[in-house]
């Protein structure tokens, strides 16, 4: 079960990712900026992903990486712009395996009636750029992070 | 005179600007990254520019204000993405007067028979985000900014 929404327009450089946790928005905010809560959620289910450093402020920047049951590494780095706060957090990103293609990723976060609407907006420099994202996992890995998250966000509110 | 050429297709969230300078492109980069060049030629003409601060490096940020004959300012800021070098600056950009519209730059220089290709992308959040930035001032400050490195760049060649 998945109520992740991926919005990609043909012919546009933007990928659209909408999805609702049952939780209150600081906690969602919580489960983005804290590295601990972090790596529990974050990826395909069969990959682990390791922080190599997460510096959560304006012009900080952060790096992980992700391995896979076979070892193959993945690593991925970027730079927040501003400060994160549950209104916005903005980044660059960037896959190592890819280098010099960057995208601008904002995140927003809405709360009403206790759940959280998480809506996410990833600018590329090209369309073509656009389409090698779509192309790779990330369908995978975005639909396995929102049902991780929405186990890790069960289990937080309960303990 | 000016070379610059801006392309914003309509429907499109971004911005391409090039323009081609009679400098070797070591030069180019240096009037992009050291402040006190920098503000030497970026806006329009009747503008001034004060840099507030200035961080070339990977995460490094940056602000500065533009004035006009009337005294209103205007601020920018922004955060790079990797180590600024000719191959490419990768920064966010954001202006003061509308907080959380950010938008992604990616300049490439390219050097050949002793001129250099300046090509930006500019990559926006929205659509909208894109046309408030053309129906703004930009075309002028970037025309001006062009023709006025140019003047820059021909006198640190006689010098």
């Amino acid at each position: 079960m998945s109520n992740t929404q991926i919005t990609a327009e043909p012919g546009m450089p933007h990928i659209i990712i909408t999805r609702e946790f049952s939780a209150p928005r600081g906690l969602v905010f919580r489960a983005h900026t804290e590295p601990g809560l972090l790596v529990r959620w974050l990826g395909p289910r069969d990959l682990t992903t390791t922080i190599d450093h997460w510096d959560v402020r304006n012009g900080g920047t952060w790096r992980y990486v992700q391995r896979d049951p076979d070892g193959n590494q993945y690593g991925f780095h970027g730079v927040f712009h501003g400060d994160p706060s549950p209104d916005a957090i903005v980044q660059t990103f960037e896959f190592e395996g890819a280098p010099g293609h960057v995208c601008l990723q904002t995140m927003t976060l809405a709360e009403h009636g206790g759940s959280t609407l998480m809506r996410a907006v990833l600018a590329f420099q090209s369309v073509d750029d656009r389409d090698q994202m779509v192309a790779s996992d990330m369908e995978r890995g975005t639909r396995d992070s929102g049902d991780r998250l929405d186990e890790l966000l069960a289990k937080l509110q309960v303990s």
